[in-house]
């Protein structure tokens, strides 16, 4: 037996949430004596794994990606019972919004534990450069090959992605956004919501996660904020897809930053608001309720509707 | 200019309908002067095209494909204002539920007008052999070039499919489905519908569409069926995805019925009745009725549960 065989192979590493500052990541890497912070990606995918909420397949997905920025983003699958399938969450969707929501720019690397899906390929397309993310399948390791990096576009040829249908200069899913959101239908100051209270907070975060959404397709920008067990607010705005279906809505991304958050699942939301156009062509309040119905129906929802002024 | 550049450009054909028989097949191709059915399906494109109904995106997409009975089968993209995109409807989403309906059990080749995105790379998928299906991008022809015919394979590398979750034998989107639906929970019987009536006629319709439903990965088949203002009932199952969520779901594949019986669009719906497990995990009560709310408002709605003897 050659000495290359008897290296020992890094062992899992337990990814303390779902991001990881540059530093900390450098650190691991170091720890479980990895050359590079990309090498520790697959490392932390069983930890990842752990954290999948997925009660009608029962097949957990983990994605662990490294951004521009040195940070470390984790995704996990979520499922939610009593509603159709359109309303999963993918690994790889969660790592995005979860990167997203961090204000990443770009991401370098994924590694995850299972072939990404169409569906995820075709997200992937709304981050700039996304052809050449590289990804690693974990459970490519078989018979003793290593799985290796391939690029995005390798496993998506000849893609159909948002060069298809918006400006070359458009903001894109990991880029910056302000939609404008113009002026609120109803008076909502005048709703007696004490400022600082529950209700007030759960509208400025739908507000700003509606300003924040990535919505370049339907022009109808939408914020959903979610209050758990313990009064904290997690937010998420649509994040749309060029292809249409592949969109997470903002339910989803709300959800997702309250799991990221360390939050339970989806049943622990108490109380809900969401933001959106008045009359929008995409529109989400009447998702938004058989959700919550399905999911969490002890949860308050409140619906802010604007006027937008420049359509 | 060599003669072989003078060849005049075939042109156009009508296709008039969404499904055309062998026969009709061959006849056409002979008359627009090429050799085989495959090499008709482009001209059929820009027929589809103009049946499509995309009022959010205005992108109309056309498929055409060619099944292994010798059956051509349209499909065109189909959205609905005022609900998540996630509903919307692909071409080539069509083409299948329409080839499935028909009892068509491969398909062999698909012509369509752009790219086909990652969402319906993955749900080509559940056609057994889909690996081999050719496709060929009528768009692609440009700089004088001809558009190629390439294989799904080559579009979705490393797939993630029906092989990851299921037994090999098991019956995939396009083969023979008899799923057990077990008993009413209420004996609708009694619901004193006359027998033959609108109301009898559109559950048992449903019944039969969840009977034929592709639902292996929820095991909750379901089924919708719909009468258009003509008293016509057109119905559909779910056709469920290894991915989730590029799952179509019973009240598009009702609505694909309609639009391919040569129906109006969604909002000509007046009755509707949908079949599905009681207390099912994936469950379609909730989607069916924001569906109709937003499309088709004046439209009834009976859902009848059934209790499943074998699960
Ligand atoms: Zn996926
Ligand atoms: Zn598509």
């Amino acid at each position: 037996m050659g000495e290359e065989k008897m290296t020992p192979k890094p062992e899992a590493v337990e990814m303390p949430g779902f991001v990881m500052s540059a530093e900390e990541a450098e650190r691991a890497a170091a720890a479980a004596g990895v050359d590079t912070v990309e090498d520790l990606l697959p490392l932390l995918i069983p930890s990842a794994m752990r954290r999948a909420r997925p009660p009608i397949s029962r097949f957990p997905v983990g994605a662990v990606g490294l951004g521009e920025s040195g940070r470390v983003y984790a995704g996990v699958n979520l499922e939610f019972r009593g509603l159709p399938l359109s309303q999963s969450v993918h690994a790889e969707q969660f790592l995005i919004a979860n990167a997203a929501a961090a204000g990443e720019t770009a991401l370098r690397s994924i590694a995850v534990s299972h072939m990404p899906c169409g569906h995820c390929r075709q997200f992937l397309q709304e981050i700039r450069g996304a052809a050449g993310i590289l990804i690693l399948v974990t459970s490519d390791a078989v018979d003793g090959c290593e799985p290796e990096w391939r690029t995005v576009a390798s496993l998506l040829l000849r893609p159909f992605g948002p060069h298809d249908l918006l400006p070359k200069d458009a903001p894109l899913v990991l880029e910056p956004h302000d939609n404008p959101i113009g002026d609120p239908v109803e008076a909502v100051v005048a709703n007696g919501f004490a400022a600082g209270g529950l209700e007030a907070r759960l509208r400025e975060a739908a507000e700003a996660a509606a300003r924040a959404a990535h919505a370049p397709y339907s022009g109808c920008p939408s914020g959903f904020a979610v209050a758990d067990g313990e009064g904290r607010v997690h937010a998420g705005g649509c994040l749309e897809s060029a292809a249409y279906n592949p969109t997470l809505g903002p339910v989803q991304t709300a959800i997702i930053a309250m799991v990221a958050a360390g939050g339970g699942p989806a049943g622990d939301v108490v109380a809900a608001a969401l933001v959106e156009k008045d009359g929008a062509v995409v529109a989400q309040e009447a998702m938004a309720r058989i959700f919550l119905a399905a999911v969490a129906p002890q949860a308050s929802l409140h619906v802010y509707k604007y006027r937008s002024s420049d359509v």
